[in-house]
């Protein structure tokens, strides 16, 4: 028997009209390639969308059309979200760091109609804008006197001038809930990228899962500032959550040097902030170089890869920040688990109390967790075994978007390709990637352990732990290490730094110093790279 | 185009078995009929409420079949809320305070196959028992060795000895999430009681709703106490937002007497807890009579009734507890509305703040909200401007169970019977009933506006206030109070105290002291008795 309820369909268009009715005057702010800081409020932006909305509907796309955009953290990208996934449209982000041949592959691959970008990337879209036949509609976001002659770009269109053109009058469709409504390619280290689609009903949700006190917990008393890219899973969702609780939002747009964001932070009165270790480095960095404190901001939200304990340990001890680490994937769109205390560990020590929060924390209600072995048998959560992690859940992949391949389940369940272990209490903890933990006979070694222990080392400013083949253990870890300016580390000292920190057998075999090591587009380290070039190393152990 | 995200249903089940899985050892505590403290956990709830799913099917009840509940808050409850609607049952909360036959007319309009029931309300059953002929099984919910004698009620069964015949092992069935999985009758002051239906989804949803920040912010490291009643809108959603959040819940069972209450928050470090005006005025009594203070409570929900403003002072100056005001219907499962500060609210003064947070609050998102006039037509958010309050949204009802009318939306919103304001940032406030506000001369008196300032008078302890017939106003208001023990307060006094309080055209224009003011089964005051009673009263102004 079913319930007498009302059944409205969960759509991201509800979450534009909710703040419009009940949040209008709570603002969004934004940084802008333009140089200056711009500021409206949720019923600018709720009109805004409208008129791009009519925009989209007046160049003929249809519903379920791909709109892509390469766009920093702003105000117009945030206006493509709700018109574009409102109106039953998708509203494809696309990595702008990625090498203009992945974008235009990209661009093909989803048959994007149109293409909004940020002045930044007119070199990109110059290079690639012969090679992308879908795209009708090449759109610069930029004031219109300050669009640039001669781009070489044919009937290149002026955001500003399109907007202005049209109505503000547009009806939100009431769409099937399960309507597609974002899409984000995953910047895959092998094979081609491959787009994950999401829906109205698990962006709504999953900014609801993220909203909650034991997450991120948003309040309409928050100031936050995403750093974390729009182009990057949804800047984890906190477009869509911050209209779901009428939260001021501030973007960062193209200014990510910790100078910068330090003082947006500052000036915004910044509550919480989100982003990856690389970005919080840059910060944290300037900081510590110019001897500075912050004002207002309690909170900062750490994912996209596992957090340096000595970078939780500066935010919570040096400026008296606390830092929610974060687990999640563009698959999962992505927050799967966050560590936050429960009320039995509120009597810890301090001590026992961080270890819990160093792992990645604790799957919010949506999602489901469990490892298993070689086997697919599920392994225990004991906080020691560890085993391949599975997720699902009304926010978690089910197929990726015209891949040609079967969908990735496994019994309704996806492979994250993380290696963890869940404690009694749920907590995950990811030891390693599937293809870069080490297996030293017949051991696994976590190559990110080891990289730990490495970056807590005062003279070291980054490092990477990959396995180079070994006749006789199959693969043994080596250390690739960048000294911070002025160190004279060796690799002697280096190694001796890990005595007593692992087991005897999982220290190093070796430490190779470089200048620097690669990057990924989304900042990872590209361990892929490492391996290739240290492809035919010799250890000095064989 | 469909999004390619997993589309799980929302089910009550899938809260149980998140609990069970990540929050296994968070306790839920009750107070029980028996008299002692029961301790167990989430793991121990989703055991014993496989049982009782087992109990259920064994028994031939088919999904869709209503199971009734005559019981106070605690975890043999939690476990039929769990294991009916988790299993596509009907968990049917019946409101013990109501008359016997009204309670069997519930049941028989329900058609109830079996009723749980707490010794406490053999009473009751021993009346009703021969009335209700779909009622199959009639269940005590006692520890067996308390099992009463001679009762005379033929084949009566106990809780604990069927749950121990069944098996532990029960697979959750995977429901359409719009599956009824919970019934609750309003207790309507005129005509007939109506039941409302509960969906997984609505209650899922609520369930995320009410656990956001800007609502009851719950989080694992709270511990609640629902004083509301589990009969009465499912206590507030308090049951399902628990597991959804892992949070230790404790249940106080038959004692809502301010000492007991009193004595459970200190005990068991209770952090929110949340009830009704009328519950919460007998502890505020009994910790003034022995100058009691609290040592963890930070925050008490109020609503099923407008919060007096001495009331929300006493918490929040004389206790340091912060009040939650809310409002809600049976019908909108129920949180419709609750108030919290907004970022621009940060810097007021704290007469300021007060004067919002004494509002009944914001929508969450999930119910959309408006006032309308006499003509339907949509009245604006000034915060002056009262008209009727219309609701929507994914937990609010479409229609009532077999009522034999017509849905009650119009134009697809829920006419919510209140007359109230909205104002510029969204903040609802009631003014009235629709059916208890005074017409007088073409204008509408709010009764509660009267009557908040009369119990604001340190001489009085209870207070109503209704319209009676004039000749030449249509209506007038006239108060009905309660005097303070050992009070000798007058009529003139009283009516002084409203000088500059309202226009003088709203002051009433008369007093009549009782010893006592009716009371409905929910503890709202029940203006139909006194209307009833004083249907001849003699104006002293006509």
């Amino acid at each position: 028997m079913l319930g007498l309820m009302q059944t409205q369909p969960l759509l991201i268009s509800g979450l534009l009209t909710f703040a419009e009715c009940h949040h209008s005057d709570a603002e969004i702010i934004s940084r802008r390639v333009e140089g200056d800081i711009h500021r409206y409020a949720y019923a600018d932006l709720a009109r805004r969308a409208r008129r791009l909305a009519n925009l989209l509907q007046n160049w003929g796309t249809e519903p379920g059309d791909r709109i892509g955009t390469l766009a920093w953290n702003g105000y117009r990208h945030m206006e493509l979200y709700y018109a574009g996934g409102g109106s039953g449209r998708v509203t494809h982000t696309i990595n702008p760091r990625l090498i203009p041949d992945q974008i235009a592959w990209i661009i093909n691959h989803a048959e994007d109609q149109a293409l909004f970008f940020d002045l930044t990337f007119l070199p990109i879209v110059q290079l690639i804008h012969d090679k992308c036949p879908t795209v009708k509609h090449w759109v610069v976001m930029i004031d219109a006197d300050r669009m640039p002659a001669d781009t070489g770009i044919p009937g290149l269109e002026n955001y500003e001038e399109l907007l202005a053109a049209q109505s503000g009058d547009y009806e939100w469709p009431e769409l099937d809930e399960n309507t597609a409504c974002g899409m984000c390619y995953t910047s895959g280290t092998t094979g081609r990228p491959k787009g994950v689609l999401y829906s109205n009903r698990s962006s709504v949700l999953h900014a609801y899962g993220i909203s909650l006190p034991d997450v991120i917990n948003i309040s309409s008393r928050d100031s936050i500032l995403p750093v974390v890219p729009m182009f990057h899973v949804n800047a984890w969702g906190v477009p869509y959550a911050a209209a779901l609780t009428g939260t001021r939002v501030v973007f960062p747009g193209p200014a990510l040097d910790g100078k910068s964001v330090y003082e947006l932070i500052e000036s915004e009165g910044i509550t919480c902030a989100a982003g990856v270790p690389t970005v919080w480095q840059m910060l944290l960095n300037h900081m510590d170089a110019n001897k500075l404190k912050f004002s207002t901001l309690n909170r900062t939200v750490i994912g996209g890869a596992a957090c340096p304990p000595a970078m939780i340990d500066a935010f919570e001890e040096r400026y008296d920040v606390r830092v929610l680490h974060a687990w999640g994937m563009t698959e999962t769109s992505p927050v799967g688990t966050l560590s936050t205390l429960k009320n039995k560990h509120l009597e810890l020590d301090p001590e026992a109390q961080k270890k819990i929060l160093l792992k990645q924390g604790r799957a919010v209600f949506g999602v489901d967790m469990k490892i298993v072995g070689g086997d697919g048998k599920e392994l225990p959560h004991d906080g020691r075994t560890a085993g391949s992690l599975m997720v699902k859940g009304p926010w978690v992949i089910e197929d990726y978007f015209r891949s040609g391949d079967p969908s990735p389940l496994v019994d309704g369940w996806f492979p994250t390709g993380d290696i963890a272990t869940i404690d009694e209490d749920g907590y995950m903890q990811i030891t390693d990637r599937t293809k870069d933990v080490i297996k030293s006979g017949g051991e696994w070694i976590s190559s990110i352990d080891l990289e730990n222990i490495a970056v807590a080392h005062p003279e070291v400013a980054e490092a990477a732990c990959i396995g180079v083949k070994h006749p006789k253990w199959d693969e043994r870890p080596i250390l690739v290490a960048v000294k911070k300016p002025g160190s004279d580390l060796t690799r002697e000292e280096l190694l001796a730094f890990y005595q007593d920190k692992v087991a005897k057998w999982q220290i190093p075999d070796d430490v190779i110093f470089v200048d620097e090591i690669p990057h990924g587009a989304t900042g990872k380290l590209l361990k892929i790279k490492l391996r290739d070039l240290l492809k035919d190393y010799r250890l000095p152990t064989t």
